[in-house]
């Protein structure tokens, strides 16, 4: 059986390097008779995995020492309430940027902590774009900006990121690991890895120590990131299937030449894709503004609800799987993380093609 | 390479059947050319293993149809803080059995949300034993009573549940499905699957439904069981791999004949290893009181720190792995749940019967 056509949106499609070793090893581990998850997370064997995790993505992403690399569970929307637990303390401001749905939900959960201000949003234009920053809006109380790298739904994504005074927090679950960051610009970094980084029940968070280095006891120990940071995220048993084949990940990334070379093959394969858009004379309309496209999801519509559905049907039929786009800005979206092959990107402009000279 | 004797705390022994199964169709799971955890946790595929896991467990446990099964992650830990963010309101009081550490980590998270008491314990003993409980001491300002059903580090266990007029929570990480159970009797019940349900990742909830009908709209969004309850533990994305695995077991333990073989065997397992201590004049010595002793691990010291020593050296060169005491107690404990074979057990026995007679 050959591997589908994966445009899933997330959990998506993973290096078929990556699931091959685990199914080799996933019996015997490292040549221990038992599988990587029937390991103790206290063992030398288990260790190893976590420890190896963390330094591979301190190389990848260049993270300087004076930040952490944790791992949680429950997903970016356990990390829409940490955030403002941990860091919008009393008299503080939190500033959001709404960029899409995620950005309404982590405000949302941020307003049942403490004071919030929107500071941007392109809400009233169905988030077409990512709306313009005036960082002089951005006051003294301010405890953060908190930002969405880029918009699954629409399929918008920040091109450069803005240079602000205030720690600037980011949920990079859809495009961690696209392209080179410059980790500095940033207070604290989360993303769920069930896109970029592995499959979902792991959360990855990149935090510079002295954002959260005041005493939170009040906190459950749970959500305090502090509990992580002591305890080199091993407080309590950890998702250690999920960190193993995050691991892998990395080292597929690395063996694909790092960062760089991801995001100039990330940069083709949405090219590829937007192309056939922009030269389709309208047939297919791209939702977002060519100034925001997502170099990780391709949103696009076509003429009508009725060839939306022939076209959704017939791609089906042809083995492309998850192209349907999200029920509130309805079309389809092609979502082309780092795992998905530029053969399938390929193959799916070729269909769109045809599709459209029907 | 044959299977290690994994006599590991948790993340513990998971049965080989399952991770064949596993392994088999992990780039491919039915037929759809992706891996399960490759899977939109929205698709039809997906949506067949996270509800085949429900019932399952609803079949084999005979969960009424007032009681939610839910699907969280965070572990045993998290849960420490949902029972009382979620249960213990104004005015009411959370009361707390000791019999062992996991119990204070679940007490230390219910101070900071409101009152408790300590209603009974065997700290001052070392945790020999399941304290008794005097119902009448629980008052009417009781949100609930916590006990913790299963005691790792102690190598206690509950025998029978008590009966009260308050809400019961079980902490049964380590015990769930060893034996049949009344879910009647409790309002709600939770474990971290690394025992005898799958790898960590995945934290199984049940619950009455009457005890959660109130609106909690003031906690973060993922620390409100309604949330889960409303979606069917899929307002974000669940831990998919995690939650296929534990159906896989699931399968397992039905196919193994159901929970009342499961329970024989447990104690035909613990009977071998509790009968080389008593039988051994003292060269061994188990830790938990003869009436509180569990059936999934078996703790025990050997006459000096130097034997034992010997004993843990000597045993981990003969594939037994994991039968280190926890600090807190010294010593050993053999881990001995669901998924471990009668034959390792035998095998353990022997070894120490054989090491005691050197």
């Amino acid at each position: 059986m050959s591997r589908a056509f994966n445009f899933n949106a997330g959990p998506a499609a993973l290096p078929e390097s990556v699931l091959l070793k685990a199914q080799k090893e996933l019996l015997n581990f490292n040549g221990t008779g038992m599988s990587v998850m029937e390991l103790s997370h206290r063992s030398k064997e288990y260790e190893e995995v976590h420890n190896g995790a963390i330094s591979l993505l301190r190389k990848l992403l260049n993270i300087p020492d004076d930040y952490e690399v944790l791992f949680l569970q429950g997903g970016a929307s356990l990390q829409f309430s940490m955030v403002p637990l941990n860091l919008l303390t009393e008299g503080k401001t939190g500033y959001y940027v709404l960029s899409g749905s995620w950005s309404e939900k982590a405000l949302k959960e941020a307003k049942k902590v403490g004071k919030t201000v929107v500071v941007a949003s392109s809400k009233d234009d169905t988030y077409k774009y990512i709306p313009e920053l005036n960082a002089d809006d951005i006051k003294e109380d301010a405890a953060y900006l908190h930002i969405t790298s880029n918009n699954t739904i629409y399929g918008t994504q920040w091109k450069s990121f803005p240079d602000v005074d205030v720690p600037l927090i980011a949920d990079m679950s859809s495009d961690i690991l696209c392209r080179p960051l410059d980790i500095n610009k940033f207070g604290l970094i989360y993303a769920g890895a069930q896109k970029n980084l592995g499959p979902s029940g792991v959360t990855v968070v990149i935090v510079k120590k002295s954002l959260v280095s005041e005493s939170l006891d009040h906190l459950p120990t749970m959500l305090n990131y502090q509990t992580y940071i002591k305890n080199n995220s091993l407080y309590n048993t950890p998702p250690t299937l999920a960190i193993y084949l995050l691991k892998l990940v990395l080292e597929w990334v690395e063996s694909e030449g790092g960062l760089e070379v991801l995001e100039k093959r990330n940069n083709e394969k949405a090219k590829i894709l937007y192309d056939v858009i922009d030269e389709s004379n309208g047939f297919y309309q791209g939702h977002a503004r060519e100034d925001s496209r997502s170099n990780m999801n391709v949103t696009f519509t076509l003429p009508d609800q009725e060839k939306s559905a022939e076209f959704l049907k017939l791609a089906k039929e042809n083995g492309f799987v998850g192209l349907n786009g999200h029920r509130s800005v309805g079309g389809c979206r092609a979502s082309i993380y780092n795992a998905v092959p530029v053969e399938h990107v390929e193959k799916l402009a070729q269909f769109m093609k045809s599709f459209k000279n029907r």
